[in-house]
């Protein structure tokens, strides 16, 4: 679908860098514009993670990795490209005066995906000269690994921009989540905030150190997440009488005083049946039995790798392992 | 260490039924306590699920299986055991009650750990005849597959106790994480219940439906999480600049209105530094770029892992591998 398989990356930091090694090695020709002094040292470091470990996940040859050009201008960069990403700074007069500059030079048709984690895409529209081009495209540290891009159209955005945008992603094995409404960070970086938060009150009120956090998180519901995400694994935990049941059963809990975060929703008899409606939508398909199953064989699996690696859950196993060994030879 | 290895469950549902499958599948005894007529058939079905699960984790020969007994009262279930394990229902004047049945019989040595959620140990201790072999052993599900123990010790508790606690929970390949502070809902339960509150409300809203969240998680950052978790997560995201300088960037977007969860700790120099800190004992030892290098190599390996599942983000692989096998030969 996509002839002209050249992007603009127009910011080379992390997550730009991300983008464009993500590019590169899909068969991508890249062309960076990125004015700081050290955009091509760490853009190149990027490249050279992403060449060691993206072509890991699969057994099937990736396209032959394109040339990497660094450009001097937006208007360089821009021009005769499909897709433009734009990774600048997270302030809303910059990326307004940024997409005033790409707008002059690049095709009508092109895609120009937002990384900010912050703006609604209505935002980003506002005084463009083509805004119906633009769409939040939000991806996850590292870009050249983690598949999850947060699609999200804001008013003026083309259903033909947000297709050929998803399009594009998948056919770069990404998952692209198309959100349903704009609102301020999206999906992810919702919870991630409430995480990030409760964990600098319980660091402040010495409840815990960031290592005790993250062991917290890594041996234990990291590990579910990773596979299952939240409301299926709570599916799961809920047994046979399904989520219905484990949320009159659970959700109560939320009024008790645990957090310092205390907004709750109402639990009225609607949201419950909504969520469980949801829930049977999502994988009604599957028994909890096989769920379980499912869950089991896939913690299974993250464990071993992680085992291979000696890191985390997976040094532990290797430590009992050991532990095992030496006390069935003694 | 621990000569008699048997071990009394007392509430066998989906929490004590993991213990029970742990216990046994590590070489002890098992005694269930449990009043319930479908005890028995759930904790049957929760030890199949270990059987064919739990051994693969390791190379090793794990010990025999011991048999499971059924007792028909505290009292059989918990003479002559070295560790009792509570999981009955979340309501402290039950647990109170089946305390003191329980130490009217058992070793005054073993160690008699809870499986609350909710409750801090001295809020359990209160009114015990033994309140010092009392604490919080907080495991997550399922309990024969997750590592994680929150162990915490009430005012009462001696530290022989928590030792002996610890000591056990690593022969049996798990992880204690040693709870400073007794707090509601420990460590872990406060991040699920943030993110769960926020999961409630973006339903509610309409912004996302359950399989939506679930993706934006396990496609994301919950590979990330299930690893490495969350402060070491952005300790690398920082990049060379560090723990400080990432916070110093990312802290103030909490103050933004992003969530309806809006109570928000003051980021002062002292927190900052505290979290830099903490960090820099956490994982100093590595440079960046080798963080970088275990990050990716721990996601490749639980992707590949999945892969092998065709789950999540491995049906992905598999059906960008297939793309990509489908293309190179047309």
């Amino acid at each position: 679908m996509v002839e002209n398989k050249t992007v603009a990356i127009i910011g080379g930091g992390v997550i730009g860098g991300g983008w464009a090694a993500r590019f590169a090695l899909n068969g991508w020709k890249v062309k960076v514009y990125d004015p700081s002094a050290d955009s091509r040292r760490t853009l190149t470091a990027t490249l050279e993670n992403a060449r060691r470990s993206l072509p890991r996940l699969t057994d099937a040859s990736l396209p032959a990795e394109q040339a990497m050009a660094f450009c001097d201008s937006i208007e360089q960069a821009v021009v005769d490209v499909s897709w433009i990403q734009e990774s600048v700074p997270e302030r809303l007069e910059v990326k307004h005066s940024v997409y005033r500059e790409i707008q002059a030079h690049a095709p009508k048709d092109a895609v120009l995906g937002s990384s900010t984690s912050g703006f609604k895409p209505t935002e980003l529209q506002q005084g463009a000269i083509s805004p119906e081009q633009i769409l939040v495209t939000h991806p996850f540290n590292p870009v050249y690994l983690l598949p999850l891009v947060e699609v999200v159209a804001g008013q003026e955005t083309t259903s033909i921009i947000v297709d050929r945008a998803c399009h594009i992603l998948s056919e770069m094995g990404m998952k692209p989540l198309k959100v349903r409404k704009e609102i301020d960070a999206h999906i992810a970086d919702r919870f991630l905030e409430a995480v990030w938060r409760e964990g600098l009150w319980m660091i402040k009120d010495g409840i815990a150190t960031t290592e005790e956090i993250d062991d917290a998180i890594r041996y234990g519901f990291g590990l579910r997440w990773g596979q299952m995400g939240l409301f299926e694994t709570y599916r799961v935990a809920g047994g046979e009488a399904g989520m219905a049941h484990f949320i009159a059963q659970f959700g109560p809990c939320l009024q008790w005083p645990w957090t310092k975060l205390m907004d709750v929703p109402e639990l009225t008899d609607d949201l419950v049946r909504q969520i469980a409606d949801q829930s049977d939508e999502q994988s009604g398909k599957h028994s909890i039995r096989e769920l379980e199953r499912i869950r089991d064989d896939n913690l299974v699996a993250m464990m071993r790798g992680l085992k291979e690696n000696n890191w985390g859950a997976g040094e532990l196993l290797n430590l009992h392992e050991a532990q095992l060994k030496k006390s069935s030879t003694s």
